[in-house]
């Protein structure tokens, strides 16, 4: 049998050695698992950041991937916490929206609220159910625990509203939901919603600039040029080839990026 | 027999490659071992941070792990390199006090000089001992190696002399100790000191500024509102809900922390 | 069979979840692989410097240690994807010279273009070759897969022109080619050059500022002062105890060091 795989992904950040005890109570339940950090720099307590980070990585994971993830502004509250059944593995953490793209993605078999004890820690603090309970619940799940000894199942996965691009006339206006490292803008405009048009007769616009159609690598423009890419997380996105394209625009979360059909051509 | 499992500690930062370098010796004698980074972000030459840090963790690992730890203002000095033999595994690093308190914690049963060279890299630099020293005796006692073969006995650990909460009358007057990525502030009064008072009956101090007794979670306050708690590490911590109380209260190590028993009730 | 070892060195920091996708791309092929992280904070695009983190590292990893670098401006472009077999383990990347300095040191036995899709993930983007192209093939020869089932074999790797250092008259004139976590500044004079002089005899000099003779430890001097020192790179150091040479000295990437026989001595 392969090593189970985990993966983490929280606000914790890496000075402290919170993700570093969560890995220890985790090995020390399934010695052989597999940890895979996506990201502990989620800014703190923004669920969906954490939700669009894990939402991005999910798929590339094979089946059966266990994913732990903790942004938890609610922690000690009655927010539940929970682990999701899906078609290729298992989500576990706050029932606070932050599993909830992630787990429409992946397929939503069934919810299960996290109260059987026998899978926490034995002692739960109200200051850090990442160590508590989420860490060693998704411990046991690799180590071959059923589901369905770990709670009742609930009806409904608390969603996680996110902004959706429109369609009006023969535009598409999107936003800006990622910044990446890099600086590139990764919009909600789904990149299968620009493939019904020939790309060529596209063009884009962010705040006031226009951008040509969309090209099909970073190198296909210069050094310094802004560009519209269909992005690796199948989204539109807006680059400036090796430069940054959030301070190039001065953009954010929320900047408004337009689609539009180009009446001259086609 | 399952994995091995040795953890990291240092202040080597996470943009050059010499913690990798580090791994790279260890899987190099020891390739099933499990690594799991507790901090790479201690403050350079920082060893009380460093010690606090490791400190927070050890006791979550299990029984067995090996603690490697370098924060090395000392390197190419007269400090003692060492290992010591807990009741729950191994620490590894210089004798400058950064083991200290790992090692009162788990209960120290030895500790080893290391000064048997064919545990080491065939050639030790005088700049990087986690290199060329730590990390591959970690590694031989992950292997099975037995600590009496790392060299000869040394009588005492080097202590490490952490500021202490005192009693005075009615108060307890203890000061900040660590500052969390999240701000935090992490006091040096023990969570269990205050078990012998009715929690309601307390009152909390920080500078000028009176905080009600400890609450139970952070959710029991609105989000932008201070509070003291019993935090994770099992210390008085001074959080803000959802916010940052080093900014808040412009404090930081070395701020003076108050708990009055509340004469007004009880 | 020990488990197979593969290093990450990339320029996509640790916000996103890139580094944690290429992970689980690698572990869907090979779920028993060790991965070991060089850094992710190579500066954005800049090959020199993820070609140099990579250098200092490769050669404290174990015989088969498979090394996977992107730090890659040229994606999309014509610039070809390789792999370098090499004496002692294979190398993963971008023709762009990052991998040059590490396979010289290692040795290099062939090259191979990255061109049978059977190794690719099943669709390419033009966007991320890391986790389409360069993960899937690294976990397919950890897997493996016989390096002549790559691709083609490429006469020459493509050379990363670094700045070399020169002899002149009794002088030894170098620069500062990288600076670390700490601040100390490598420099391109290897520190076996300077074995020919008995190091008393040496006076080193950066910008107009005159250091004593290399010394054998950090600690050889009081805290605060700087010094020179061979340093764990295998080139000659300029660092300060316990401080920051860079802000000491103002100097970076660049920077002039000289090495002066001391004609007074010797």
């Amino acid at each position: 049998m392969p090593n189970p795989l985990l993966t983490l992904t929280t606000d914790f950040g890496s000075r402290d050695a919170y993700v570093g005890v969560m890995k220890g109570v985790i090995l020390g339940i399934v010695p052989n698992a597999s940890l895979v950090d996506l990201s502990h720099e989620i800014p703190a307590q923004a669920v969906t950041i954490g939700a669009l980070v894990l939402r991005s990585a999910v798929e590339f994971f094979p089946a059966g991937t266990i994913h732990l993830a903790v942004v938890d502004p609610g922690v000690g509250s009655s927010r539940l916490p929970v682990a999701v059944v899906t078609e290729r593995g298992f989500l576990v953490g706050p029932d606070n929206g932050l599993l909830y793209p992630s787990a429409t993605a992946l397929g939503i078999r069934e919810v299960r609220r996290l109260e059987n004890q026998a899978f926490f820690r034995p002692e739960v603090s109200r200051t850090f159910h990442g160590r508590d309970i989420f860490a060693p619940v998704a411990a046991h799940l690799a180590a071959g625990v059923a589901a369905d000894e770990l709670g009742e199942r609930v009806d409904e996965l608390q969603p996680l509203i996110l902004p959706v691009a429109r369609r009006e006339d023969a535009q598409i206006i999107g936003e800006v939901v990622y910044v990446d490292h890099f600086g590139n803008l990764v919009t909600n405009i789904a990149a299968a919603d620009l493939a019904a048009f020939p790309t060529q007769a596209l063009s884009i616009s962010i705040d006031q600039v226009s951008l040509p159609p969309p090209v099909s690598s970073y190198a296909a423009v210069d050094p310094g040029t802004p560009l519209a890419i269909a992005g690796s997380w199948g989204q539109l996105e807006v680059a400036v080839r090796n430069g940054n394209a959030a301070q190039y625009f001065s953009a954010g979360v929320g900047t408004v990026v337009r689609v539009s059909r180009d009446s001259g051509r086609d």
